[in-house]
């Protein structure tokens, strides 16, 4: 099945808003073997939405936003002038508007009487989080979806649309993936070649964000999937962090939690970036306590006790002062996983030895100091998430594979 | 001018992107008055951009994305074709390839050679941060624009656009803004609303970002924004932290460094996200040296000797905990600015007395300690963003105004 989205409303055309319900529609409807074949923004004018109706061919069409109370929310009429279908009162969708009211403590205005207005035959999506009911209309051999435009209203209704779906859908898509760190998407992407040419029946999409890939395979064949996973597993151990449903600095707090351990950090050119990302994670108190953020070198020797000898020597970008950071670390915090790190973040102190992009890496644990370093592509900021994705990598790493 | 954006790219279809060149460009043009007349995101093949071209009525059309080196990344090509253009190779784009992959410090790859071809009459746009160009072709009374779909590549290469439009355009469009902190959208919006009533010749737009809002205001009658700007300066003084084009680490970092004064952190629920954004300005380390991330009690009482009794009496989460973090921070540091931080980001730890979100700031400067409190509302992560956003705005605000 092939599926248009229609976003109507000026606030996304005149770059007010970001347009995340297609991004959320697109994945949702991926899960479930449905292709968007084409996405539009358009006004919300009556004309502009019979022109995008008259340009689609799709038989599932999705339209956000357009179902509020005021003269200015066409979607739900336009549609309904274009296939000359005639809107009538929807009991169902006036007893959840009025409810939805009651338990705001509000008094339902007379403005809002039409969006209790639906084609016969529509099917009510109802809206816990807002007044504007969704629907689905079936016409025909097409089926039209509307949904109200803030996304903390229309992804509560998914459920409802998929269990509406099910008949339509040819078969049953089993799904899985992982997330992998610690090469470039490049990197990953050239060694991919052959497991993407070996499994033409699996889908095998990589959705990238700065330091981080997650490898999502989708089949209609249970055993072709689990081959295809088999594969990538046996190629990419490596890097494989875990699910792809679960973030980066998820995975790592579980590590931690599951052997209780504690993790502490000192922190140069990502400023907290680090820290930061591991207490995204509700219940990160259990694994980490402290860190520090030493970003001239003198706070690196009165804080974790670095030697001036080794700043003087070979820079606070090196080897030898990651590996004293991470000690020193360790014995200043006890934490069980004591991670350093000092790069060049640019735009400026790169050198030709010491490039903009040049991170050092210390990890001190159960009695050992390792360092690494790697050079990261892009800017500032871009060096700074992708050196924090990689730290976060060497932790996981490092409680999970820690044998040698 | 109308203009439509069309972005080529299985990713935006697949959901594994977020369009956010879209509302950068919708709202850059209509800084310009260029109206965005519709938006499509379609496949990356030659039928799908043959038949968004087909359906595309306006002057102005710039597409986004697949302008890359591989096979799949046709935008250029099919453009080419539908208007019956060849594709030469463009020397100056050439040479911007290679000097990138020489600054890079990497082999330019034969397979980037394509990259280099354009139409003869194409206008080159230069990219800095990667290796596809950008061009402008003019086309009868068309101008397709093409774009490469990286944000960081494609954004800078908007004042060449805005040049090359200027001759087009009917009127000059005057345009200013303010970046303005310290209280949520709603409470901002509704002090607004005079102000939208009183200047109806003015276009005021807000931008909300967690945390922190852009007012930006877009007029032809030059006295008539002067007008509304003062409107907003006299009612919103207290939050304004500056212009609207820069960000609000950047406004720290400078009103800092102005005075030549130094600036610390203690953070315990933002975990480090305070320092990092600092850090993200270039040029930090003018006013920036060190910061703790104390999350546990222990840490506080260890690193900057808060009182074991405060703790106990009035917990971490208190006036009393974030006045010795500061007042102890400046004293371990000797920053000019020593601001703490402790707060309940949930989605646990909230009691009736102290909910979740509910923030304290301390901040010592020039001898005195002061403190805030603020109760942020959203999930863990949009807590932490605005409780970040308010404590720079306390330093901003600290600096530039602590005169009583």
């Amino acid at each position: 099945m092939k599926a248009t989205i229609i976003s109507v409303g000026n606030e996304i055309l005149l770059g007010k808003t970001v347009n995340t319900n297609l991004s959320f529609l697109a994945a949702s409807l991926f899960a479930l073997g449905i292709e968007v074949h084409e996405s539009m923004a358009i006004r919300d004018d009556e004309k502009a939405i019979h022109n995008a109706l008259f340009k689609t061919e799709t038989p599932l069409i999705i339209f956000t936003g357009g179902l509020g109370p005021t003269q200015d929310d066409k979607t739900k009429e336009s549609v309904a002038s274009y296939y000359g279908l005639t809107l009538i009162r929807n009991e169902q969708a006036y007893r959840d508007i009025s409810e939805f009211f009651k338990r705001a403590g509000r008094t339902m205005d007379p403005s809002n009487d039409k969006q209790a207005d639906f084609p016969e035959n529509a099917v009510i999506l109802k809206n816990t989080r807002g007044t504007a009911p969704g629907a689905i209309i079936p016409h025909g051999d097409k089926h039209i979806i509307l949904l109200p435009g803030p996304p903390s209203e229309l992804r509560p209704m998914f459920p409802d649309i998929k269990e509406y779906l099910k008949p339509y859908l040819n078969e049953t898509v089993y799904q899985k993936g992982f997330l992998v760190v610690g090469q470039g998407e490049s990197d990953f992407e050239t060694k991919m070649a052959p497991v993407y040419k070996g499994h033409p029946d699996v889908n095998i999409a990589p959705y990238a964000s700065t330091g981080e890939i997650t490898y999502i395979f989708t089949s209609r064949d249970e055993d072709k999937l689990k081959m295809a996973l088999d594969d990538f597993k046996s190629r990419f151990s490596a890097f494989i962090v875990g699910a792809f449903d679960t973030p980066l600095e998820a995975h790592v707090v579980k590590a931690l939690a599951d052997q209780n351990k504690t993790i502490s950090f000192a922190e140069s050119c990502t400023g907290g970036m680090v820290a930061s990302r591991l207490v995204n994670v509700s219940g990160a108190s259990k694994v980490f306590k402290e860190s520090f953020i030493l970003y001239d070198n003198e706070s690196k020797i009165k804080h974790l006790g670095v030697n001036r000898m080794v700043l003087e020597k070979y820079g606070a970008v090196s080897d030898a002062c990651v590996y004293e950071l991470a000690y020193q670390l360790h014995q200043r915090t006890g934490a069980d996983v004591s991670l350093s790190l000092s790069g060049i973040a640019g735009p400026d102190g790169g050198t030709k030895d010491k490039p903009v992009g040049l991170v050092y890496f210390g990890i001190h644990h159960e009695g050992r100091t390792k360092t690494y370093s790697r050079i990261f592509a892009g800017d500032r900021h871009m060096i700074r998430v992708k050196a924090t994705a990689y730290a976060l990598y060497l932790v996981h790493k490092t409680v999970m594979h820690d044998e040698d």
